[in-house]
């Protein structure tokens, strides 16, 4: 493309509102151009890169046995009642009535809809399995867009949902399509990782969940991962113990001391001269479940933190939440100086597994400015509860191999999901099966955030001057520039251009009138991966090219001759 | 793709509310499924047709040098506020607030949104021409959606919008794009008609707008044509003049005559043994524009009918509708008995072209049950005023050229428009000219229903067994099935399968346990260009497979080794 002919324009200044660098960049570099919070439009070259991502997604998904189709981006209203989402999904969705004051919504998913169109066309167990795959436009009001594309409110995903007879098809179409992710990350070129993750409330205990992380400091998520034993999980599912342990086995006895204003682990470890290791950190949650509530005191290494997901799972409730100061009150603890005994009414109490029986620990002593030490487990409880409830974190050891895990951030682009019967039971769905019987088909779900993984890619790779856009993404491969002032000159390098479309090349030529400084500035903001120069001095005088590589920035002067075989090295 | 893979059922049953042959066949052969009113998923088969027209319409844009962008599906408010449209397209835009209270909407339609990127980008002449286009979803709340994907209300559009700093510009690019039409429609394999159509108050009056039709029985609009000169033109657009003119020239004095009860043209010329072309129609409308109101009174030769957008567009106004019986009394117009003579009140009065002034005409009499014969306009006007004010209709002559054009129907599948400045100056749109004064940009705009095509093409091409797919944008190319009983023919049915894959075929392989007449009623059904049949016993005794061409619904015995060949003929 010829950019005097093309639609761009960059821009020096970063926006105001933009915080992370795919948001600063996009809009930089004139890919987007912000229609209203969190609504993008995808500008010419920005839009190059969408399709890319999409192209690339549907090929592995048809790979996959997958079969495209497309729902409605609005749907009705009557669906998400009888799935019961319509009042729970409240938050995101965007909801409206038609002129006919019909109930609709945009569509933020749409297991619901892809429910209804499976049980009007499938009946009997010979036409499964089937993998039903969309590429669409989807709506999520967040109340506070932001970030661009990273959590913006309309987005591009590929959403696929698969049916099954049984869990072991199930289990089946699932890791084809985890390998198809993967061919999808690796031919993005991506360093990303597959974590497990934790399925909720969404799937029954023997739900696979993984997400797809896009390794970036800008992550919003925290993935532990062990690069030995490949082991990875995000931080809130990941299961592993704790790596040094200098808990002190010497026999003591339990012992009141004071430790005024100390109300803080930091602050008490420190005053006593122990390691927080040798301590015991309290917590007190309100576990609600319907119109049932309880509370539950959580005793973890006072240098470990609570993972709530492990808990709230272990109870088995709707949500936990910080005990407020009142029901504190309630069971006589004292805050900052909460501990596991002399509780004034029966409470759930949960030890966390890193915590030895028979270590001795510090604790409060359930009485402002005293702390208790010489605490041990085993002396006080005949039977406590020992759980997982500690939080992953970086030096601790895999559960099976011991090996150290490391902690990255990433964001994550893809998730895919064991549903079971969650929505195929709600909506009523039967099939006949091999036995003449009906049954409840079982669904499996499978996201990725296409314009998501745009701006997941600049947050990977970016640099001060601009993106360095994977090659298999990049608007165009080639950035070819020439520095002309005769006609003569012009006509050569027009002949360039032609030979580097006739070769194959995706090349934007920047054929305008402008300066070296401001064409290159443009170039490395825009950032494709090579970057031919054509100056008219050197061109005349030694018959060279400048060839850039956008990624490493190695430059070489290039003949014509050994110019396409150069740039197909550079893409290779 | 094997059918016992797939996702497919088809249907015998045609639902009561599908009135027209595409959404009847779309809903049998399992192509789309209905999410709510108007609102319809594309299931896979169906969905690939829809990709199909998208990528064929895709290339042709490219390749008249237009460049590809997204626009967002929701749009603000405040955009559409700035136009001056907001309240204006109230009817069918579906308008709701987000969780912060701002106006959004469902694009039906996006001058605003491109209006808004373009004075973004561009500042200067030197950016210019530039042509933008989309294809997205769009949505547009029909009080009564109808027709499946005929009129259906969210549909899927390929919009393209052009920006120039002159006519000249515009008009050249304007007839580009017209030819890129021309491309789409004519690698459609349709039979279609690019009208001339009416700019209404959306242009200037030196606007151009095309309406490209595909022509169908079932089709809304007319369209008048001439297939000597080339001429065609929606019916409201359309100019053509009067064929047989027997009007009576013959000296008369006027008369009053009894017409007791005789208060239509055809009861009144029955009556009085005249043919219709002798008489005069007379009809009263009020003129609306802003406040303002005013009567006219049309008259035409009794056989003819008025063109409203004519009238309207004569008369510069807003909206006309016929007079209601109040308005006609204040005038002492008689209803039924109404003539040119003897108005109590002044009233504009408008000829059409068509009557001659010299002539003798039947009209009313001003008085009940009465008309006046030997009326000539000439005698009774001094300055009548004579404007083309009537619908063209088969059989009349062409301006230029004075050949007989005929009517068709037609399916409105795109629409392209000079928009002028409406939208740049609303909106106040600037760009450095040449001569570095800033100057509002002229566009143009360029609509084609997508998802309207793919409804179109069977419209066009159907018979009663099902669907006729033009090959271009059948779902598959080949439909091959097998009646195979035995495990071993089943194997050589595979291999066959394969071959025709290999040899680039998309075929569709009927793998499913069932009969041969079930098969062939779904092939029909589906409408595949090319079926092709594997019969055990035929096979094995001749080594034959059978052809069927669906269109023609030939039948061919061909061997393997033509096998390859013979498709191609018949997809060439």
């Amino acid at each position: 493309m010829r950019l005097s002919q093309g639609f761009w324009q960059t821009y020096k200044e970063t926006p105001a509102e933009a915080e992370i660098p795919s948001h600063q960049l996009m809009l930089r570099a004139g890919l987007i151009h912000k229609s209203a919070a969190g609504i993008y439009n995808y500008l010419p070259l920005g839009y190059r890169v969408v399709r890319k991502v999409e192209q690339i997604v549907r090929e592995e998904m048809d790979k996959a046995g997958c079969l495209e189709l497309l729902m409605t981006v609005v749907t009705p209203g009557d669906l998400w009642q009888e799935s019961g989402r319509w009042d729970v999904m409240g938050g995101e969705m965007l909801k409206f009535k038609d002129k006919a004051d019909r109930d609709l919504c945009i569509s933020p998913t749409n297991e619901e809809a892809i429910t209804d169109i499976f049980r009007k066309t499938i009946k009997s167990y010979k036409q499964l399995p089937v993998t039903l795959y969309q590429i669409n436009t989807k709506f999520r009001d967040e109340i506070r867009p932001r970030f661009g594309l990273m959590r913006g409110r309309e987005f591009t995903m590929k959403d696929a949902y698969s049916f099954h007879m049984d869990k072991a098809c199930l289990d089946k179409v699932y890791d084809d399509l985890f390998k198809a992710y993967c061919n999808v990350f690796d031919r993005l070129g991506f360093e990303y990782s597959a974590v497990e993750a934790d399925a909720g409330n969404m799937g029954s205990s023997d739900s696979k969940t993984h997400e797809f992380q896009v390794i970036a400091n800008t992550g919003e998520d925290e993935i532990i991962y062990c690069p030995e034993t490949g082991y990875a999980a995000n931080s809130e599912k990941a299961q592993t113990k704790r790596a040094n342990v200098d808990f002190d086995f010497n026999d003591q006895e339990l012992k009141e001391v004071e430790t005024k204003g100390k109300s803080t682990i930091a602050d008490v470890c420190d005053f006593l001269g122990k390691p927080q290791s040798q301590s015991i950190k309290s917590l007190v949650y309100t576990a609600i479940q319907g119109e049932e509530e309880f509370e539950v005191l959580v005793l973890l290494v006072g240098d470990d933190e609570l993972n709530e997901v492990k808990l709230k799972n272990h109870l088995g409730v709707d949500h936990i939440t910080p005990a407020t100061d009142s029901k504190l009150l309630e069971y006589g603890l004292v805050k900052g100086y909460i501990g596991p005994l002399d509780i004034k009414k029966e409470i759930m109490i949960l030890f966390d597994e890193a915590i030895d029986p028979k270590a001795y620990y510090t604790v409060g002593a359930q009485k402002e400015d005293y702390h208790l030490t010489g605490y041990q487990v085993a002396k006080e409880f005949e039977e406590a509860t020992f759980v997982d409830l500690r939080l992953a974190k970086e030096g601790d050891l895999t559960i099976e191999g011991s090996k150290p895990v490391l902690v990255k951030r990433g964001i994550e682009v893809g998730h895919i999901f064991q549903l079971g019967d969650k929505y195929t039971k709600a909506m009523g769905v039967t099939v006949l099966g091999n036995d003449g019987k009906t049954q409840t088909p079982l669904m499996g779900c499978y996201g990725l955030g296409i314009t998501r993984v745009v701006a997941a890619a600049i947050e990977q790779c970016h640099d001060d001057k601009g993106i360095i856009w994977p090659k298999e993404i990049a608007p165009y491969q080639v950035y070819f520039a020439t520095i002309a002032k005769s006609e003569e000159f012009k006509a050569q390098a027009d002949d360039v251009y032609k030979k580097l479309t006739d070769a194959g090349f995706e090349v934007i030529y920047d054929d305008r009138k402008a300066g070296a400084g401001f064409k290159f500035k443009d170039a490395d903001l825009l950032g494709l991966p090579v970057r031919v120069v054509m100056g008219e001095r050197d061109f005349k005088e030694s018959g060279e090219f400048e060839v850039v590589d956008r990624k490493t920035g190695d430059k070489q002067k290039v003949k014509i001759d050994g110019l396409v075989e150069k740039i197909k090295e550079l893409l290779a």
